[in-house]
């Protein structure tokens, strides 16, 4: 049973065993290769990604969900899975990718978790399939609370690393009806060109909201 | 019954009509509002698409999967939806995108379609939000064949609108065992300051390739 150690570590054996086989074939080799089920099970992993962090995350803004999936579905996260699974020794790769490492290739890697998952899907249904990815991904989504802090709470945890000056926080308008403000906070940080401007129902998530787009423009993931 | 022309194009009805308000909802408003469904029909939208393109092109390319999705889910198809569910009349906006006509806004428009999508996924199951989609869909599913044109024949089209020369396809390498060819093509275009160059089993599926890469760098949907 050449794949029975990738079952184990799958939770999840093949019915169809072409798919997997598929899965692991990289383009060098010719066609069918894993190409078209990469296409699928990156479509699935982000669906099925969405689907948990909007369930886990009942208070996490949308700007606060993209970031953490962005984490979760990256390649530096594929390839922690490709190394879970020791998916390198079973790829199927063209003489030449053979000759060069490719198994070793970090994106050939990771594309073949997504092929994966999208031949697993195939071989299954849209719930086996998320239980699969889900337990695959438990260590990931478990670090994920950690990633939670606030944006404020970042902004000035990053800042204090750099050892920069913190940023100031002004309200710059108040728009709406009395019991629906609208708040428009300026968030300037010594050093940085431009200040940020973020908008919410109360001064505090429109603080939130300016500190997220300073993450932004800092480029603080 | 204010939403029953609503569910009638929809073809669906909400249990929880909660969720379809939060989905009309725009952040305007303040919270909750539609962000997060948003964010969770976008992902299922891209997923449902993914499959359904994945079953009906058995024959297509990952690229030219990756294409007619990005066609699908772009921002005009995702209005010319809003616009058949008559979305903009449904839509709560804040004061001050009532005045500036914001349920006609392109983008609060296509968001909320996701939100909408999102709200029936929450309020029914994965299979129902699926084919409810692909019967909002329908219309722009059945165009796709005529985008199916293979990427040779696009580029030359392309090239032909725009009265340039043709492109020129030359075998640049020819790797592997003679059971197993990769072929390497290079493609030429006059006025093109670079060659594009692409692999395949075949000469045929190599020149497609490099085919494909030069419509991505003239930026030909």
């Amino acid at each position: 049973m050449i794949y029975s150690d990738l079952y184990r570590v799958l939770a999840y054996h093949f019915e169809d065993e072409q798919l997997l086989i598929t899965a692991l074939t990289h383009r060098s080799v010719g066609t069918p290769n894993n190409e078209r089920l990469e296409f699928l099970g990156d479509a699935l992993l982000n669906c099925i990604m969405a689907k948990v962090l909007f369930e886990r995350f009942s208070d996490a803004r949308e700007g606060e969900l993209t970031r953490l999936r962005a984490n979760l579905v990256k390649r530096d996260a594929l390839v922690k899975i490709a190394y879970q699974l020791e998916l390198g020794k079973y790829l199927l790769l063209g003489s030449g990718e053979l000759k060069t490492g490719g198994e070793q290739r970090t994106s050939i890697l990771s594309d073949s978790v997504e092929a994966v998952i999208g031949a697993i899907y195939l071989d299954s249904d849209i719930q086996t399939c998320q239980s699969v990815v889900v337990k695959l991904w438990d260590k990931l989504l478990r670090n994920l609370p950690q990633q939670m802090k606030d944006p404020k709470t970042r902004l000035q945890e990053y800042l204090q690393s750099q050892q920069k000056s913190l940023p100031a926080y002004k309200i710059f308008k108040v728009k709406g009806s009395p019991h629906s403000q609208l708040f428009e906070v300026k968030c300037t940080i010594p050093g940085l060109k431009k200040p940020t401007y973020g908008n919410g129902g109360t001064r505090r998530s429109a603080e939130q909201s300016a500190a997220e787009k300073a993450l932004g423009i800092l480029n603080v993931k």
